[in-house]
C-alpha cells in the first residue's frame, strides 16, 4: 500500500511511474530510472536521496585537468593521437602496474582507451573470436549490465553465476563445470565487484587463473574500483600489500583500469587496457576471420581499437599520464580522491541497519565487506522492485539488484557517490519513516 | 631499376623496404607505410615530403581549445557526459546543418561520436541490422580503407564500385544493378570524396536518394571534408549555396560530420552523427536482435554508442559545441583553417605535371576537379605500387590508390597537409631529378 504522507507527493510519483511506461524495476536501465528520478524530482521541486547512479560525486585531481590544459595548449588538439597511446602514459602505465599491482608488463601492452566501456568493447571484440568453436562470455556476478549489453551488441553469447553462492573452493567446481563444456572464450568479472562489493582474496584469484589455464581461456580483470578496498592500505607505490590480481596466476590475462572512480575522471572518457606481455605475442589462427593477422595485441591495436575511434583523445592522455607519474612518484596518494566514499559508507550502511533494512551481501567470506561505492540493501516482506518502488515516494532511489545479474532478487544496490556526508541527516529521517510506515507490513509477515 | 645518387641513399631506402616485410604497397596499411618511412628518415638523417598520411597540417581554432579549458575549469572532467551530447552541441549543431546544409533536423537526432570513426562504427552497428535478409554496405569508392576495416570487425559484408566509371546517370545503373540484388543494408560514401577528390554533383545525388527509397537503403554520407570543394564559397550562414548532400533527396539518410580536417581537430576525436527524423523515429523489428527496442534512434544512442564508450569525451563536446556556435554566428569563417590546403594542391599539382607525371582523377564529369586535401597521380610506365616503390627513394612518400579500393592501379594518392608552402621547392627538385632519371624508361615504352 502507499501511504499518503510520504516525503514526495505520492500522486506525482505515482503518476510518474505509471507515466514512465517501464513495465517494471527489474528489467528497467539505469539510464531509465535516472530519467524517472530527473522527472520526479522536477514535479515535485523535491531532491531524491540518489543512490542508483554509480558515478563520481568527488572532484577531479587538479594534477590531471592541469596536464590536459598544458596539452591542449602545447597543440595536440590538432594531431591524431597514436592509437597505441602516447609514450608518456604508456611509461606510466607499465610503472603503475608494477608499483601497485607488482606485475611486469611490456609498455607494447599499455594501451588507452575511449573509457573501460571501449576497452570492454575492444576486449571482447578480439578475446571471443580467438577460437571460433567458442561462444562468448562467462560472468562472475554481479556486476555492470552494460557489460552484457556490449556481448549482445557485438553478437556474442554470454552465462553467468553469482558469485555470493561460490566463494573460496566452491568456485572451483563451479568453474569447471561451465569450462569444461568448451565454450566460453573468456571470464570477466570486476574486483571490488559492482555492486555487491565482494573482494575476491587470494584462493579465488587463483583457481581463476588455474581454471583459465586449463580450459584456455582469457581473463577480463575489470578494476573500475582499483585500491578501494579500504580495508587494506594498497597506496604505498612499490610497497606491499598490492591490489590483489589474476595476473599473479595466468598469463591469459588482460587489465581494465578505469580512471572514471579512481580519479573521478569520468567526463574525460579514458581508461586503459594492460595486456600480459604472453597474450600480446600469443597467435590465434581464428582471429584471421576478423582481422589481418592473427597475433593477439596487433589485433587488438590496429585492429580492434584503431576501428572503434582511432584512439583516445589526445588530452586525455595526458590528464591521465600525469595523474598516474603522480601516484606513482608518491606526489598524490592513490585512493586519497576517494577515500570519503568509504567514510560515507559506513554510515549509510549503519543508517539502513538502524531501521529495518539488512545487508544483502554483507560479508568476504568470514570477514565483513569493505566500506566502499557500493552496498546492497533489502527490506522484509519487499522483493527489489517493489521496495524500490515504494522507496520512491520517501524520495530515496537505487537500482534492482536483479539488473545486475545477482540472483538476490529481494536487493536493491546503492551507490553513495551523490550522498554528501551533509545529507546523512535527511537520509536517516527518510529511511525512518519508510521504517514507521512499514513495520506493520513486517509485522504480518 | 635503382639509381645510385637519388635524393636519400639507396642502400638504406632498399634494406629497409626489404626489412618491412610488406609483400607490397597495394596491401600495406597507411599506418604501415607511415612506420616505414618514420624508419628511414631515421636511419638516414633526411626528411620526406610526406603525403601518405590524411592528417591535419594546420593548428586547431583558439575558439575550441579556449573553451574545452574553460569545460575543464569547470570541472566537467569528473561528471560522466550526456551520451546523446551536451545541451551547447546539440542547439548548435542542429543550427550548424540548416546554416550550412540547409536542411531541418530535430536536436534528438543531433549527436556526438569519439571522431567519425566511432560515428561510422555505431551507424554499421545499426543500420546494417535493420533487416536480416540484408548483409551490409555497398561503398562508392575510391574512399577511406578503415571503414571496409569496420565492417570486417564487425562482421558484415561489403561490395563497391569505382565511382570515376559511374558518373551522372550511368550511376542510376550500376546502383539499380546492386541495390536490386535486395542485399545491402546501406550505401557509404564521402563527399567530396577522399582520395579522388570528386564531388558528387546534385544529379547523383539524386540518384542516391532515389534509389536508397526505391530499396529501402540507408545513406550514411560521410562530409569529412565538409565544404573543402573550394570551387564554391559554402561559407555564408545562411546563404546558397550549400553544401551538397543526399538529404535534398531521401529521408534514409545519417550524416557523419567530422572536425577533425575541417577544424584541424583531429586529436581530440569529436565527430558528430546527424541522423534524419524520419530514420531516428524509424522502427525496424530486426534491430530487437540486438537492442531493447525496434527503434533506430533509440538503438543508435543507447545501445550503440552507450556500448562503445559511453559517450564522448566532456570537454571535447564543449570545444566543438564553440567552434560551430562560432562559424553559425559568423564570427569564424567555415574553413578560414583550411583555406590553405586547395593553394597548396594547385601548386603541388602544377609541380607534378611539369615533371612528367598526370593526375589520375582529373575532371568532376566535364569540370575540372577542386584543388583540396588529396590529389591523384601516375608516371608512365608504372602501376601504383612500382612508382611508390620508386618515388621513396626520392624522399616523396604516398599510398597507392589500390589501397583505397580504386579501379585505377596505376595511380597513388597524394595528401597536402604535411607539406607547406615553403616546402614546395625541396618537392620540385625531387620531382625534377625523379623525371629525370626515368624518362629513359619512358622513352622505351
Amino acid at each position: 500500500m502507499i501511504f499518503s504522507n510520504t516525503p514526495i507527493d505520492p500522486k506525482i510519483v505515482s503518476a510518474k511511474i505509471s507515466e514512465s511506461g517501464l513495465p517494471d524495476f527489474d528489467s528497467a536501465s539505469i539510464r531509465e530510472i535516472v530519467k524517472l528520478v530527473n522527472i520526479i524530482e522536477k514535479e515535485s521541486g523535491q531532491k531524491y536521496m540518489r543512490m542508483e547512479m554509480g558515478v563520481p560525486g568527488l572532484p577531479a585531481p587538479e594534477i590531471g585537468i592541469n596536464a590536459e590544459i598544458e596539452a591542449l595548449k602545447r597543440g595536440v588538439a590538432s594531431k591524431y593521437p597514436m592509437i597505441e597511446g602516447v609514450a608518456d602514459l604508456k611509461r606510466e602505465l607499465k610503472r603503475f602496474v608494477k608499483l601497485f599491482i607488482d606485475i611486469e608488463v611490456d609498455e607494447r601492452g599499455c594501451l588507452p582507451s575511449v573509457g573501460s566501456m571501449q576497452g570492454s568493447f575492444a576486449t571482447f571484440l578480439v578475446a571471443n573470436r580467438t577460437d571460433k568453436s567458442k561462444e562468448g562470455t562467462l560472468f562472475l556476478d554481479p556486476g555492470f549490465p552494460v557489460h552484457k549489453q556490449i556481448c549482445k551488441v557485438i553478437g556474442h553469447e554470454w552465462e553467468s553465476i553469482d558469485l555470493y553462492d561460490y566463494r573460496g573452493e566452491k568456485l572451483r567446481n563451479k568453474l569447471e563445470q561451465i569450462l569444461s563444456k568448451g565454450k566460453t572464450s573468456s571470464i570477466l568479472y570486476s574486483n571490488p565487484n559492482n555492486p555487491s562489493w565482494i573482494s575476491l582474496n587470494e584462493t579465488e584469484l587463483r583457481i581463476i587463473g588455474e581454471m583459465a589455464d586449463k580450459y584456455d581461456v582469457i581473463v577480463i580483470e575489470d578494476l573500475a574500483y582499483f585500491g578501494m578496498d579500504f580495508r587494506k592500505d594498497y597506496t604505498v607505490p612499490g610497497e606491499p600489500p598490492f591490489q590483489p590480481t589474476v595476473a599473479k596466476y595466468t598469463e591469459n590475462y588482460v587489465l581494465l583500469i578505469s580512471s572514471s572512480k579512481l580519479f573521478n575522471y569520468a567526463g574525460q572518457r579514458v581508461g586503459t587496457i594492460v595486456i600480459s606481455d604472453y597474450l600480446y605475442n600469443r597467435r590465434y589462427p581464428d582471429l584471421k576471420r576478423y582481422y589481418k593477422t592473427d597475433e593477439f595485441g596487433y589485433s587488438m591495436i590496429y585492429g580492434s581499437i584503431y576501428a572503434l575511434s582511432s584512439g583516445t583523445t589526445h588530452s586525455a592522455q595526458y590528464g591521465l599520464a600525469a595523474m598516474l607519474k603522480a601516484v606513482n612518484n608518491g606526489e598524490m596518494k592513490l585512493t586519497e580522491n576517494v577515500l570519503e566514499y568509504g567514510q560515507r559508507a559506513k554510515i549509510m550502511k549503519r543508517l539502513f541497519k538502524e531501521n529495518g533494512f539488512s545487508m544483502v551481501y554483507e560479508y568476504d567470506e568470514d570477514e565483513e565487506l569493505a566500506d566502499g561505492f557500493y552496498f546492497t540493501f533489502s527490506y522484509p516482506g519487499f522483493t527489489g522492485n517493489e521496495l524500490l518502488n515504494h522507496l520512491l515516494y520517501y524520495g530515496i532511489s537505487a537500482i534492482t539488484l536483479s539488473l545486475t545479474g545477482s540472483t538476490r532478487t529481494e536487493g536493491l544496490r546503492a551507490c553513495v557517490s551523490q550522498i554528501g556526508l551533509h545529507q546523512m541527516p535527511i537520509l536517516e529521517e527518510r529511511l525512518k519513516k519508510f521504517n514507521e510506515d512499514h513495520q506493520k507490513k513486517i509485522a504480518n509477515l
